[in-house]
């Protein structure tokens, strides 16, 4: 018996978290939370039997969840103790960073076992991450036919169709009958990931169809293939972006997505959970760009990460957008003219430029998380850049109201001198201006920034966040004191 | 036969959108444009039957996406045209926010039709979406046993895991054999979301084990199911958020996930294409929250909103966050004896100010995102914030090091003055201070907002990351004024 596991142990952070999450087993289930916990107190008493058992009933992603949290000598024990058979799935839900190290455990004759055993999209993977040196070393240890499946996999970029899809698909042709297709699906059924859905291909293999087991299991045996198949309408090239092939298992509800060359070969499918992994990862991509965090993705678990790590994911964003904001202080400097004669001023400068980098953030966030989910592009800039306009305007005048009620009404009772040739109704009409000016900018450039950048063919999330804030800061500091010089003169 | 559609055609904004996104179909196949396009000149020019044969021949998901994108008269022409049947699919696919509107346009005894096709999952989100009055209309309009099916569902909150679930699952008992079981299944096929996990419940209907399609069809008829069923050692509660039933079928790479009561009584299924619809639901929301975007994730796509939506979802956290930053202000105007003896510490005002913002940013999002993925939570507080504070040291004291570079090696250069009795080492000094001490707790900050928030039930994404940027430009400035002060007092 396989549980998912929850725990009471001595791996406090990890177990705080997944208690956290209320995971549906922690809930109701005491007896349940014992493997774990036995598995932990065995690997520090150095009991192998214990180790063992223990693992055995641990489902396989939480062994890989608990690998990240043990350190190197307890993650060496319970690799050599599990061996090589059961270590293959735990290494195929690793984290990239983690797995070369871990393969590093074995010897020659077990990594051959190793990977021999890993499906091919996942020895693939294994391949993508590990040194050239491993990757040399890994290759020779292959059989015959696997060295030729992983180096035709390995022709496919990481990120496309053909990269992710595994080639254990279910094949079967038109002529066959009922019967016949279910004698060759059950003497593949090993090595097939998933038989929810079943293809049909012609002579050379081309994708002409597909079937249902359920179809399959509820005709009679002599029912032809022919007459029950449906066209395999959705399909993708292996030369496409993970990410269209996701979007399109999504969109359609799709459990397995055929993969094509492109002379419509069946060359693999990609399955509903590649498609949540994809995806999971592109949102994590696209926040923390918006954040200013440079670098791939990590899937490593955070707490997994050193601080040295993490100082080089964001460095380079935080100098050098310390740089940029030395032309805001610029701008500063030279109006300090203005400033020294109405230092009343200075009351709503920070609000003035902190509403555009708001404003600026929330259009290009909306526009940028529009164009993730596919559903907007370059085509739509001008209706986009007007919808933001128009937005960017009520959003100005509003603030502008608010911030003129507050100068008029409730400033002069607050002990605050405008301790210059004007009265508080001249400050709140240039206060109130500038704020709808930079407003109604900084919309109408965070809405276009991203789509610039991606006419430009670079990474809108990356380019217009950080970029944005940064830019509207020296903006918001010319249009406030321009705005101010021009209607206080006094 | 049904096309995953693609077109050129009348509808810019949307067919632009498409293309741009590579959809598989879109580029090898001329052909299969027509539908769409002969959709879309059908229905101006009032051409039932061409409308009607074109629909068919276009996938729900895309007359869905269509259907959004079309004016109030033709997506009335277009629903009288399919008619009640064909609707049914269209209308579970719509964004929330137009199902009432395109329910309108059927009459009783077509809605009966309609209401009674609809899986009884997306029947529930119908009624959870629609008016008070509506919901009333339309229940009287359902059958005796959806009525009950319909109430039972409603019970469950709408973003629990009974809220999500469908009740049409496979279900068989033990001591069924091959046989039976495949006739039972055979009879309730046209009701059942999936065969690809078939579950096996006792005489009470408690969750006892499953079977995959396979399985059946696989083996011999007389084989009883208890020889080959397997323990369903992954469910969950039907009171469970629907994130963590999300989050198990993601970890486990389950393509469905059985629901069930705290009696263990199987009550439904959760499947692939939720989890992946509740996952992507959200990380747009999150995404929302981190850039000061308040409401409910709305489902309709960007361009489909109005500006006076944008505007409200917007303006609140725009004009607080702006009465916050006068805070800021507050603290400059105080402050501005020293910045009028020395205006060159201007120059540096926003960068210190910023870098905050920058930094704090970072942290928050790094923090927030890991805490949505379930990898940390409130008992990992004192390890992430050791870790961040770690991290923003490091990163402090970079920023300062390069500031104080800048301004003792270039600044002299630039026909700069210091204009006050200290010269650029001092300044640098007092620069390079005030940076790291803002970067470390601006830093520090960040990490510990988003726990504390989630520590007292609030939600870390829409508390910290908007309330963290004003916060830590009054700590700025109140930082970088009292180091200067302190350090160059001349």
């Amino acid at each position: 018996m396989r549980v998912a596991l929850q725990a009471r142990s001595s791996n406090k952070d990890w177990l705080a978290c997944c208690r956290e999450r209320g995971h549906p087993r922690a809930v109701q289930d005491g007896e349940e939370m014992v493997p774990v916990d036995e598995l932990l107190r065995a690997l520090e008493s150095g009991d192998a039997e214990t180790v063992l058992a223990a693992a055995e009933n641990i489902h396989y992603a939480d062994l890989a969840a608990l690998y990240e949290n043990l350190d190197d000598e307890q993650r060496e024990r319970l690799l050599s103790v599990i061996g090589p058979e059961m270590a293959t799935d735990v290494i195929a839900e690793l984290p990239d960073g983690l797995i070369e190290e871990a393969l590093g455990h074995f010897k020659p004759a077990q990594l051959r076992v190793l990977l021999g055993n890993l499906s091919d999209d996942d020895r693939v993977d294994v391949f993508q991450v590990v040194s050239e040196e491993s990757q040399r070393r890994f290759f020779a240890l292959l059989g015959p036919r696997d060295k030729e499946l992983t180096r035709n996999l390995l022709k496919y970029e990481e990120d496309t169709a053909g990269g992710r899809m595994t080639t254990h698909v279910g094949r079967i042709t038109a002529d066959m009958t009922v019967k016949q297709a279910l004698a060759v699906l059950r003497r593949d059924r090993e090595d097939t990931e998933t038989l929810a859905r079943i293809f049909v291909v012609d002579a050379e293999g081309r994708l002409v169809g597909r079937v249902r087991l359920r179809d399959l299991a509820f005709n009679t045996w002599d029912t032809p293939i022919r007459g029950i198949m449906e066209e395999a309408s959705e399909f993708i090239l292996a030369t496409a972006d993970q990410e269209d092939a996701a979007r399109t298992l999504s969109k359609y509800d799709l459990i397995v997505l055929p993969v094509v060359d492109e002379f419509h070969h069946l060359l693999g499918v990609i399955t509903y959970d590649d498609a949540l992994e994809i995806l999971q990862e592109e949102s994590t991509e696209d926040i923390e760009k918006l954040a200013a965090i440079s670098g791939e993705q990590s899937d490593v678990a955070y707490l997994n990460t050193s601080a040295v790590e993490q100082f080089h994911r964001r460095v380079i964003w935080l100098v050098g957008l310390a740089f940029v904001s030395i032309g805001s202080g610029y701008v500063m400097f030279r109006f300090s003219g203005i400033l020294q004669q109405a230092f009343v001023l200075a009351l709503f400068l920070p609000m003035v430029v902190a509403a555009g980098g708001n404003s600026g953030g929330q259009a290009a966030t909306m526009v940028i998380r529009a164009m993730a989910l596919g559903e907007i592009g370059a085509g739509n800039a001008l209706r986009v850049a007007w919808k933001e306009a128009q937005t960017g305007l009520y959003l100005g005048l509003s603030l502008g109201l608010a911030m003129a009620a507050f100068i008029s009404l409730i400033l002069p009772h607050l002990a605050v001198e405008t301790g210059a040739g004007f009265g508080f109704i001249r400050l709140a009409v240039a206060v109130a201006v500038a704020a709808t000016v930079q407003v109604l900018s900084a919309t109408t450039l965070g809405a276009l920034l991203p789509l610039f950048a991606r006419a430009i063919k670079l990474d809108p999330a990356v380019v217009s966040s950080p970029s944005l804030a940064s830019t509207v800061d020296v903006s918001g500091m010319l249009i406030y004191f321009t705005v101010a010089g021009a209607l206080l003169r006094w």
